[in-house]
């Protein structure tokens, strides 16, 4: 009984290798068949939707998503039993997504229709993030993460700007165009306002009266002004982390092995090392 | 009498300190009921012209309405009277939007339709701006609002080139397209050559003669150069801002006068002076 | 009769100081007439060209046309009297646009319809150029001027491969996508590339078959991160001159006046003079 | 017999430096003569697909062809013969393009239709960017180029994110607006979402339900966020070239070896040594 438990043990640590790790070969042939396994699932999930092609693969697509489902189960179970905190991982947001991918399959036995809420299924594409984990593109994605946190308080600011501003735009569009021309209500005019701030330009609604047409045209450019400012801003994050890569050239200190100095230092900031060599 | 004069006074200081100040507990959570009413009401304008919604509660509707106009005038009054210079905020931009946010409604009872005026009050958001005067947010939108102005030179100098390409692109596509495709007058015109050059495109008036469309593809090719300037300008001024910070909050070096040293140094890389103040 | 001559070459000397000249009140307020002349003759054609509007005023609009085309036939005949070199005048940019700008209103006694050919007026506009001299104006126009001038060879790069790339992927969908979704003939289908590729995106002809929507996506994503190459370039150039804006603020140096010069410069670059004011 | 050998050789000698070559007159003269050629080639698959024209020109843009054709079946079998290694030739970019520029003339003789395949010849034009050796543009594009593949790793990993938000946000949008509205299949949605990110915004699929629309705002106002990226990413890579540039062409002062002054120093402003060499 104890060597079973201590088989039991050892199958756990080395499911838990495979599963979570990335380091061994079949930690990471784990992990590439998962990404395939999703990645079809996704595809699936999209090929029911088109008509034509259900009508004519039901079944096949019914019983392939039966199949994922299944695979899907098993991971989700050995996940759970591998892990030490089981509960941990469970509302963790990834074990979130990992449940909410299977369930919707089960439930559509009970309930008619539920099974299209699998497309949760293409928030497990997420994972690929972990999976991805070249160090070249981790250095590239941590540079704009860092990018985009720093710009966060100022993109704030410029969309609570924009809001309050379609808002006031939109209001007077509804008075000034009417109901004739699409803009039935102050909401629909305020969607107006976004897709034209936004440089979308549906064109589902768009002014018919000189005078809206005019004040069109204002808000047009004005926005197009003010649409400069987010890429301004990451730009300019982004910029700054481009330029201080220039430095990471230069030789770490002897001392304290740091590469955070300004190039024309003559002492180590951190260690207070001499830089003189003569 | 002097008694109910003095009781009157110190009323007036008192709410004075409430209404206007944000320093108290009692200012801050009058200025925090403030922006829920004003939210309140322009979700309540917005939703009085979304038909389907306001045939069903039209008369609670118009019951809130009254209600937060009310409200609205309760404060109107208490400004005027708790404030030394009533004149001076009477006639202030806000005074003036405050005044506007109610006058509204009370019209309505004499003139038919007036009550859709009271979109005016959505401008009562931009008090949203002296209430939220959150350190971090203060210092990135004066940053925001810093490269905006400096750009302000660059910009209009740009606007104008943009508005008499407009008008000569406007009139040649007027000439070539003629009345058929939507091109139907001069300033018609104009506006599809803004709805281009800002590529908006809101297809709802496009060229259809094959010269048209060259010129139009033309215009597009050159428009994107052209409109990648204002980007230019705000991003140029963002960068040269998201550069100086850095050395504005770091002391010069005691022993060499330097400022140019990594935020964690404990040496001066320039002379080897320690940082360390123990 | 030399007197008379002489009385001419006063005249004559006078009128090209205010004609040609802005440093004198009158001179000035020429400008200043002549601009609001040019701004009233746009509109004027403008309005012309609105059906509505021409019905119920055409007589007053072709009388005010006449007028204006009076003063500025009145204009170019000054300018050629009173020029020393008027063949030099008359063949310049100017001279040509102020004759363009008189020309189709006498034509149209003769031939019907040449009358529309007034729009060329808004090209008088450009004058604008000339007259607003204000020097905050040019110092702000001559930066993006040579901020653009600086960007040219790196923008006729990118439009030269923007142009292989239209022609190449409207080659592509007009195979893919046939005759019935308005993909009629290449052309058209280039014409579709660069509504795309500049994001325009007006709809008057969109893909219709999975497979051209998959290489519209295609062209879409790509497209932006190639478009977003000339913002950069542009970017990139004002960014270098808002930067070196900064240096500008140094002292000149005493000996030679250059402002030119490295911030930590011990030495005058241009005449060698010595910073060293120890 | 020998005598013939060397004449044959050293026509292919001359034939090879005139063909593949650019430094002599005829091998200048020879690739502005295929350039034109080229450039006449693609006019003509372009007319031919213009109906209008094509029925009109039908024999005289055959006839055309066929004399191109010939032209580029001579420049072909030349080229192979010429060169020392025409299997490398055959199996290179250009030589397979070269092929496949004639190919489907000769098919066409057996296969109806498969004429409009010679639209591939659009091809060709990317043998401009060999022509084209200007050494300004060289330098210009060789910038661009070194910009766009340092940007690279970013934006894949941008690319990337944009994916799984197109699928993810696709999913939803399919969820609430349903089949009505034109977002019949989650790939359509996928679409869409791809149309209103890269803010191209065609208008053949919009939302219609008020929850939909919600939606669609947010995305775009998020989405003008993350489609700053690539041009952030770009701008800062070309930002650092253009800065970068300015250096690279000087010498660096024999005196003291700074490259730090400006480009028509006379004097070195560092050690104050004379630059002029006379």
């Amino acid at each position: 009984m104890a060597e079973l438990k201590s088989k039991y043990d050892r199958f756990r640590q080395k499911a838990n290798v495979i599963i979570y790790g990335t380091s061994t070969k079949a930690g990471r042939l784990f992990d590439l068949i998962l990404l395939g396994l999703i990645l079809l699932s996704v595809v699936l999930v999209m090929m029911e939707t088109v008509a034509e092609f259900d009508l004519k693969y039901h079944s096949y697509l019914v019983l392939l998503e039966w199949i994922i489902t299944g695979l899907f189960t098993i991971e989700y179970i050995l996940r759970i039993i591998t892990i030490n905190k089981p509960w941990k991982y469970m509302s963790s947001f990834y074990g979130i997504i990992d449940l909410l991918a299977i369930l919707p399959m089960y439930l559509s036995i009970f309930f008619m229709g539920t099974s299209i809420l699998t497309v949760v299924r293409s928030l497990r594409l997420l994972r690929l993030f972990k999976i991805l984990n070249h160090p070249q593109f981790t250095s590239q994605s941590l540079q704009l993460n860092q990018a985009i946190k720093a710009s966060k308080g100022k993109i704030i600011v410029f969309i609570y700007f924009v809001l309050i501003s379609t808002i006031i735009i939109g209001s007077i569009m509804y008075l000034v165009e009417g109901k004739e021309s699409g803009f039935t209500s102050i909401p629909a005019s305020i969607y107006w306002t976004i897709v034209t701030l936004t440089t979308v330009g549906y064109g589902d609604i768009s002014p018919e009266t000189p005078l809206g047409q005019f004040i069109a045209s204002f808000v047009m450019i004005l926005g197009y002004g003010i649409i400069a400012v987010p890429t301004g801003i990451v730009t300019a994050e982004i910029a700054k982390r481009t330029h201080d890569k220039v430095a990471i050239h230069k030789k770490p200190c002897t001392n304290c092995g740091t590469e955070d100095y300004p190039e024309n230092a003559n002492f180590c900031p951190h260690c207070g090392h001499s830089f003189d060599t003569k």
